[in-house]
């Protein structure tokens, strides 16, 4: 099959999540970085008219919405479903990405991972009030997560689906601060966390993975 | 089957999407309604842990999140599917949902449609500087949408889907309010909401047919 084009800024959750999804589903792809202020440039608004990341290209078919694209990766690759057939364990898989949407990027990536993490990278100033804001959310993500997953290995069962590839995408930054591995100690996402981190679909996937694949490499 | 039931406030588009899925489905259901501040309650909390609306249970499954209680519905109730089968018509689906979900919920819906049409009716102030805000955004979202709709009956083809009705529970305020009319003169997206309207879905769930569905009837 034709190569998955997936333009966006390494690092973003919402890029990575068809990226680790091209992993799994052993699908031809690139990624075709974009800069941070490079989403409101001429040429990403003609793929992406709100400005926001990632985009995909498939052969003719152009696509934007992280989920929207993970879900035609899954259909249209050759390879192990990423999507349950039950119909219960598939609403669990469409509750987790959506509670990823409306409450893990607003509390856990925005508030906590993108001022504990992504600002001090570039030298940015902490806002301290913000990371207070969000800590009572992404406490109750961490307390909803943990209640879908309960003793599963994942989200949907013994098998991987969209929804551990989503929330792997925003959770794998709470390790990283102290707020975050506060929240993950004595939860059961934290086994589940390891147990993703560990895959290949995420180790090739990381930010510091995706940059040292995009430099020139020595003569 | 089982009865559905909808836990949620009449009027909110997000409430009202499972309601017209069921419709359409022809699936037993009973909206079990609730008031604008019931939703941090106790009650509304055990079932929806970040107090938004809608809940639903069917049996012994309780869910929430919006597009993941639709797509079940529509996976386990009887009735022509309302997801395409193709891979880029599906595709299309779920990226109008997620427009609605990022795009057209903050912008047409809570900047311009709450202020214009919810506030007035419960006598609070209009904030203008929140529609103005909301503008560009809002006119983003109708050419987008317009872009995929292109001159197909539905939005993905002659069939309506999740799509259609995720957007016209959204939409379908904008012909109430000046800046909304403004937007859909000359847009293919006027007649595919008059479309959409006259579907007894839509009839059936507006804001007052199901408040008046709920008040008591005379003896």
């Amino acid at each position: 099959m034709s190569e998955i084009i997936i333009h966006g800024v390494p690092g973003s959750p919402y890029v990575r999540m068809p990226l680790i999804t091209c992993e799994e589903k052993g699908a031809p792809y690139r990624l075709s970085p974009m800069g941070m202020g490079d989403s409101r440039a001429p040429a990403h608004l003609a793929r992406q008219p709100f400005g926001r990341i990632p985009a995909m290209e498939h052969g003719d078919f152009q696509l934007y919405e992280a989920q929207a694209i993970v879900r035609y990766i899954d259909q249209v690759c050759p390879g192990r479903s990423l999507t349950p057939a039950d119909a219960r364990a598939r609403a669990r898989m469409n509750q987790v990405m959506g509670i990823v949407d409306w409450y893990v990027m607003p509390s856990i990536s925005s508030g906590l991972a993108f001022n504990r993490v992504i600002k001090p990278m570039f030298g940015m100033p902490v806002d301290e009030a913000a990371v207070a804001a969000a800590l009572p959310q992404a406490r109750t993500c961490v307390a909803a997560l943990a209640d879908i997953l309960g003793d599963q290995t994942y989200f949907t069962g013994d098998a991987i689906s969209l929804a551990d590839i989503a929330a792997a995408a925003h959770l794998d930054f709470m390790p990283l601060f102290p707020e975050g591995r506060d929240m993950l100690t004595g939860s059961p996402l934290a086994a589940w966390l390891q147990r993703m981190m560990s895959r290949p679909s995420l180790q090739k996937t990381t930010m510091a993975a995706l940059r040292a694949a995009l430099e020139p490499q020595p003569a």
